[in-house]
């Protein structure tokens, strides 16, 4: 009796040890631990090393109180403390930090620095750790943006208002630019930050000379954004040139310092032509831009005198019947001033090639059926170029194949398309080189593996120490099942991506409501060899709901080459629907999918294509859920719209085919469309322009609006936005 | 076994017959019938006689192509065609009209003219249809607007801009102002239209003097309203004083037409004040303005010079402990140039009290627990004064009391409250007097008869003739079942009028779902003594839906006096949702009201009501469709907003309880709030701020736009609005 007694015990005591263990398992993930903004997101992101960076040639990170680091042979150490910082504040006559700041590291290239930058009380402060001395001081003005330190001379170039000025280290100011008139803008990143452009100061390498950016749009129309926050809404006025309509004008200025004085680079007619990636000669004496035509079919590389601005010469032209790209300013090899690197797509495929400074093409230095993602840097010796890119694993090379992964490579400069693998794990590689590039931080991922941190000796490709092993963020939660595979895109041959996340109980037996979650257009990957391949928080939550989710990268989508991107020109929405409907027959041959409960759901191009679909295909889609949505290319701007889709006048046709608002009546289905109020990218006209066609047209969207949120709804209402779209579909999907 | 066959078949025939009159009684109404906008709507809207009207003591209407018409005594015939029109008009040198026009009757007053005035072409047109002759023609531009015809001289006033103008027979121009400065508007109405102000320019009574309103409102503050039809979104500024800010400034000019000068009153400061009800005296010299402070709880009937500007003398002033609102001119008696009547709530209820210019009060013409809602002017002799009120119907007092009804009444102006009714059909009278006073267009509908115009001999309040008999529009329909009653507002005393709309084949054992239909601010009235008790369309498609519809008039709404209406002072929102909650309770008490599916629907004040009803008992209404919603009053106008509520500075306690915002968090079932894009009343900031206070809190509303519409969705969208707002309730009240 007694011997059973103990066994039943035993029994319970191992079924509620069971229990807590299949509860400790079964922790369920909410919005706001799965979307960016929610409380408990940060949580569930894989552990990082905080402001992981180089200073000189030691790394350091931020730990609790303390910044460690180390030089890469020697040992970890703790290289300051808060304490310590406020002890130099307080010498310095500065208040002290409550908490250690954001590092910034002024002096970037030089291998000896020990000076880490952080702003405070509207000061940017310069602190030396090695002898614990604020070494410069500069006060900053709120009203003061796109400020641009120069290493070499140590000044401020920044803006106020729409004029550019100086700060020196003795804290002048010096005013560059006085524009008076409202739509002339100075030192501001300029043509909508497409090309590559992020800002609209250049220092030059010594410091003498700052190029800068003049864009006049008085002649650009004024889209009128509205803010409600006001007690009485306020308009607020924004520049928008829209595909078609008259562009805004763009120059570039080099002032010099020592005479105060700035010359014009002689640009010419016509007005309306970007100038973009501007690069600086190793001797300040020449700057190059690659200048690109309003249609963006031909790139040229110029080199202009930055003393007397006169144009001396085309270096390299370049077309295609699509479009052209430049994105990539050149890069002079640090050993040799007379030769560069230069980026293109002309034979289909980012690569690198070899030029001297006469035009010459030296070498093609990259090759083959991937791209160059990212150029880090030269080698230690400077013979090698490091770079990232989508070459397929040197050892492994099916895994990770079709633009998924990202390895590291050194490049030979001195020979034609020779490159060695830097990188071995598995996985999607992102890379800090150290200022002498003898040594790199290497980030790594892989669909299992969260993220490592390798500290990497560049020239023998040797790891030197493992900075960090990121635990799974999830452990001990309820999970998705994810699978990733190809299928063959509606061309019959081109392979895509894709990726499914199944409800971790799948039965195959049953059938379950599916949702595509798409974006289709340019710039863009959605399935990669990332952690989890790249999921979403909300695709995750949704499988936990019991749906299917699906995205396709079509053709269209980034990293595949200039062909696969570029198919979509003219006709926007026209193949990537194609694409997108064979991932559809592919989620139908699925026994699980049920395929009269098939949803869509997309941001910004995605919302375009999500619109497009359910009007497209009434009888497939049963919900969707648009965010953001272009609805008529001719309301989008000039610089990325005439890119794809030419210009309303020279392309009617196309314009016409992919003008939703002419779809309307097509409505059958729930459609939510959904839109911040002062979307300035995707301007709230799209979306109001679509609800009155639909009214016009007798159909019956859904709409909702996010007040004060712009092209995306980010911060703490992102999981609100999720959380109204996920109704959406249990509504009307589930 | 032969007669057996016959009747079998008597039998088939018999209930072919019978399911042939169900049928034909089970017509169904769709939207497109019962909504204004939709495209058989006017079908449904009972018979008219088109354009009935009088010209000198001759009424006429359109019939065809005839304009039908005769004295009271005579017999009715064709007083013209338009094929005599025409020839008229071809002998003027005019084109020719495809069908008879809309006809103005530009010398109102003259009991012998048989002159119409209509426009075509962009030309005002004069026919004697007597002399079947053009009389006058008038060349009018596009861009004129506001224009005033002034029967005396033949001038009209007009505005072009925001200038002022006239027209003189002859066609010749005068510029009257010439205002430079955007933001100070001529000769239209001022004042957000409150007070009764319908226009901004008052000819005097011999045509020699033009008053007109200059308003000031460079100080106001801007709306930013938006047209997203233009090619870009474009501004469409709006001038919208709002609540607390600073207030435009309004003067009155008088332009001479002898000497072309304008004199402008001397009504000083505060320069904030409301110059309301304009009225010339007989002899031109003097000019009558109710003067109202911003407070507007004191008025000032008050007499200026017409010819010298000077304030003469303040005859009579009023105030109240929460508002006074003026809204009639004060009338002056045909017969004795120093005597006019006044209408004021002074009593309690609005009242017509006898004054001569001195400021005396001679005495008190009407009086009792009912309105005046007209003065239609005075009977042929002058000594009676014909007015509509509410008051009872003398013969059976009991029909149609609490406001409901409308009848016709001759006053004594020579003595005490004496006055006799002159309509006697039970209803709601609308009457048309003939220019002498000796005749009357009766038109009256009721609860069962949908429309009967009788032409009336006044003296005697003899019905002449009945000239039309509108039959049902609805017969051969399915109908719901309207019954009204009253029930007892919570104060526990007043009666208020209800309205249930059911659905035609109400089960009593079973439970319906229920919606109530609100508005509940000040002017308005839902349940009427009119054609169906005032039932809406959509109550009527709801109701054959399946679903109970109800409305009741709480305390607050009109044409119930001073003090229910005012009840709502400073707290808008408070007592107007006792009432409705009222309203519940009775509800509740009905077995086929199901308590669990309560829903509530209203537009503007009513959206106010609807958002503040939802978020008020979120555990009552579990759906609600709010229209262009006051959020927050402190967001709207200052005329309207401040007579409710004060200024925001003024009532901090009223504004935060009735700012919908701070309820965000309250909300529990299903709200689709509604907005036009160009809401120029109720602007688009209270809907938007409203989402960003739910998306705060944590809330999830629905919305939608209807774009390019102002603060009611009119026109052929209206049937849209009206499906969308039905598809919201069968979502999740059905």
């Amino acid at each position: 009796m007694r011997r059973i007694k103990w066994i039943r015990l035993l029994t319970v005591i191992s079924t509620l040890l069971l229990a807590m263990s299949v509860s400790a398992q079964d922790k369920e993930l909410t919005l706001q631990e799965l979307i960016p903004g929610g409380k408990n997101y940060s949580r569930f992101v894989p552990k990082e090393l905080k402001q992981l960076n180089w200073c000189g040639e030691r790394y350091f990170y931020v730990k609790g109180d303390s910044v460690w680091g180390a030089k890469p042979e020697r040992k970890e150490q703790v290289l300051f403390t808060r304490e310590q910082l406020n002890q130099a504040l307080t010498q310095a006559g500065l208040p002290t930090v409550g908490k250690l700041p954001t590092f910034k590291v002024p002096f970037a290239q030089d291998t000896h620095s020990t000076v880490l930058a952080f702003n405070s009380h509207a000061h940017q402060i310069h602190f030396d750790y090695q002898k614990q001395k604020v070494t410069a001081d500069y006060a900053l003005k709120s009203a003061w943006s796109n400020l641009d330190f120069c290493t070499a001379n140590q000044y401020f170039a920044y803006t106020n208002g729409n004029n550019l000025f100086l700060l020196s280290p003795k804290g002048d100011t010096t005013i560059v630019t006085n524009e008076q008139e409202e739509g002339i803008v100075c030192g501001q990143a300029v043509h909508q930050r497409e090309f590559g452009i992020t800002k609209g100061t250049f220092w030059s390498p010594q410091g003498n000379a700052l190029a800068f950016y003049r864009m006049d749009e008085r002649m650009v129309t004024t889209y009128p954004l509205v803010n409600i926050d006001s007690r009485c809404a306020t308009l607020v006025p924004h520049k928008y040139p829209m595909a078609g309509m008259k562009s805004h004008e763009v120059t570039v200025g080099i002032y010099q310092l020592a005479t105060g004085k700035t010359i014009w680079l002689k640009t010419g007619l016509p007005k309306e032509k970007y100038l973009t990636n501007i690069a600086w000669s190793p001797d300040e004496r020449s700057i190059y831009l690659i200048e690109l035509n309003r249609e963006q079919n031909e790139q040229h590389l110029v080199r202009y005198s930055a003393e007397t601005g006169e144009r001396e010469a085309v270096l390299i032209t370049e077309s295609d019947h699509r479009y052209v790209e430049p994105q990539h300013p050149i890069l002079f090899l640090p050993n040799d001033p007379n030769k560069f690197i230069w980026q293109t797509e002309a034979d289909g495929y980012n690569h690198l090639y070899l030029f001297d400074t006469d035009g010459n093409e030296l070498r093609k230095l990259t090759g083959g059926e991937w791209v160059v993602t990212r150029v880090l840097g030269f080698s230690e010796a400077g013979d090698k170029l490091i770079i990232e890119g989508t070459a397929p694993h040197p050892v492994s090379p099916s895994m990770h194949s079709n633009g998924l992964s990202r390895y590291v490579w050194a490049v030979n400069l001195k020979e034609q398309e020779i490159m060695n693998c830097l990188s071995w794990k598995v996985g999607v590689h992102s890379w800090k080189l150290s200022p002498s590039g003898a040594y790199a931080l290497d980030n790594v991922s892989s669909s299992t593996v969260p993220r490592e941190i390798d500290l990497i000796q560049v020239k023998e490709a040797k790891v030197v120490r493992t900075l960090l092993t990121a635990p799974d963020p999830y452990k001990g939660y309820r999970m998705p099942k994810i699978q990733t595979g190809t299928l063959t895109a509606a061309d019959g041959k081109t392979k895509l991506n894709y990726r499914l996340t199944l409800p971790p109980d799948l039965d195959p037996n049953k059938k379950y409501p599916t949702i595509v979650y798409v974006y289709g257009g340019p710039h863009a990957q959605l399935v990669t060899g990332d952690w989890m391949h790249g999921v979403r928080g909300w695709d995750i939550y949704m499988a936990l709901r019991g749906y299917v989710l699906f995205s396709v990268d079509g053709r269209g989508s980034a990293n595949r080459g200039h062909a696969f991107e570029s198919v979509i020109h003219r006709n926007l929405g026209v193949n990537e629907m194609a694409d997108q409907m064979q991932g559809v027959a592919f989620l139908k041959s699925l026994p699980y999918v049920d395929a009269d409960r098939i949803g869509v759901h997309g941001w910004s191009y995605g919302g375009f294509m999500t619109t497009n679909l359910m009007l497209t295909y009434p009888d497939v889609f049963k919900v969707g859920v648009a965010g953001g949505p272009v609805i008529d290319w001719s309301n989008y701007e000039i610089m990325y719209g005439e890119r794809y889709m030419d210009r309303p006048q020279d392309n009617p046709e196309g314009y016409k085919n992919a003008n939703l608002k002419l779809k309307a009546g097509n409505l059958k289905g729930h459609l939510l469309m959904i839109h911040g109020d002062v979307d300035p990218v995707v301007v709230w006209q799209h979306s109001l322009g679509f609800l009155k066609a639909c009214v016009d047209a007798n159909t019956y969207p859904d709409y909702f609006v996010y007040p004060r949120h712009q092209h995306n709804v980010v911060g703490k209402d992102r999981p609100h936005l999720h959380e109204k779209i996920t109704r959406y579909f249990d509504d009307y999907l589930k």
